[in-house]
């Protein structure tokens, strides 16, 4: 049985993500391929519960190392009990987030540095890294038109962050993608839904078949 | 301000380490010496957020390595928000189970490793060592005699595996003392509270003044 592909999408805040992580479940069944359609953190019973404690946490807020730590519990359960089982199916996974949001929210802008994520990612997760991590690069200030459309409020402990840290983690994900540039597609979040996802399947029909 | 000391007590399932922390902590007051009494997993409202999780699991349980990445986020806030701001006001810190306690269940017994446990004490909480470990060591018959006295029931997630497991931990704190004879204290945990708690006393009269 071949394996699955494992595609994480990423990008800062109301880039398109969970937009396009949908629209590309829905084209990847057109082509009779199952994908599993999940997101970071959560994903699995236990990292759903992780993930209300990052994003209400209780007492005074997480400072980076706990949250850090937490982030990589939630992922290495999410890894273990969903993405890993999928995969050896046969099924597709496609992530909305994986380890390069922790990389580029806690290591790079955060206090912590993008070692010490790394090495929790290589604990937790045996360093499982995505076939392809696609990088939505949107423009500031295209960004902040989407958000303001949307329903809801977006101030959870992360989303509320300012502007510095929120371009540094722009910054922190430009530097992965090109160290690694076999391993990432950047890709321009611009233009309407159907023209990033154009762009998205062009690069994933780039994949090497397995 | 003299930094006040930190003692961490270790050992398996009824030992006396509560019993015995109580005691300490009475008798440091008698002295003129304001102890915090706290405990692991918790101590704090983020790390018993983490406990509760810890000791029952959503979903199906924890895989060795989620366990461990919790263990390592309820230590990093319990370092952060409680031991170091009392140790810096000069109080003492009596800690019901520390970071050896997680190096022997989640690393020595678990499937884990000692080196990846105390990789992630060092990202999460610096590396913090106690002044002094104090190990409880009990014969496992009275062990057992203890427990079945003891109100309620012992069978959370972690307290209830098998015999083989606390034979492993036991002997896993027994080479924690051996590699560092300096920071431990191995105490005979047979005979009557008050007799297990004289023990400690002449142990913590040796520490050095700082
Ligand atoms: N190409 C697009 N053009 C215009 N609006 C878009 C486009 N893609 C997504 N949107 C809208 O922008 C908002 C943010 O998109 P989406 O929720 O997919 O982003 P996200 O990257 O998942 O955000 P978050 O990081 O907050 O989860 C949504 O209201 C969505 O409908
Ligand atoms: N020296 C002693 N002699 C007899 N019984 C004791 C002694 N010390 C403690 N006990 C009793 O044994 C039981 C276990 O003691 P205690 O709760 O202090 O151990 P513990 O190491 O904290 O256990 P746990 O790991 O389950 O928290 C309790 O019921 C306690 O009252
Ligand atoms: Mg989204
Ligand atoms: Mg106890």
């Amino acid at each position: 049985m071949t394996r699955g592909k494992f595609i994480a999408l990423e990008g800062g805040e109301g880039a398109g993500k969970s937009t396009q992580a949908r629209m590309l479940v829905s084209a990847l069944a057109e082509r009779g391929i199952h994908a599993d359609l999940t997101r970071e953190p959560g994903g699995t019973p236990g990292a759903e519960a992780i993930r209300n404690l990052l994003l209400d946490p209780p007492g005074e807020g997480w400072g980076a190392e706990a949250e850090a730590l937490l982030f990589a519990a939630a992922r290495a359960d999410h890894v273990a009990r969903r993405i890993v089982p999928a995969l050896d199916r046969g099924d597709w996974v496609i992530s909305d987030r994986f380890v390069d949001s922790s990389r580029a929210y806690q290591g790079g802008a955060g206090q912590l540095g993008d070692k010490a994520v790394v090495a929790l990612h290589a604990i937790g997760s045996g360093g499982l890294r995505p076939d392809l991590t696609i990088l939505l690069e949107a423009k500031e200030d295209h960004v902040a038109a989407r958000l303001a459309q949307r329903d809801g409020d977006n101030s959870d402990a992360i989303g509320g962050r300012d502007i510095t840290y929120h371009r540094a983690v722009a910054e922190a994900f430009r530097r992965y993608a090109s160290e690694d540039p076999k391993g990432f597609a950047v890709i321009d979040a611009g233009g309407t839904p159907e023209e990033v996802h154009a762009r998205i399947m062009s690069a994933i029909s780039l994949l090497p078949e397995s």
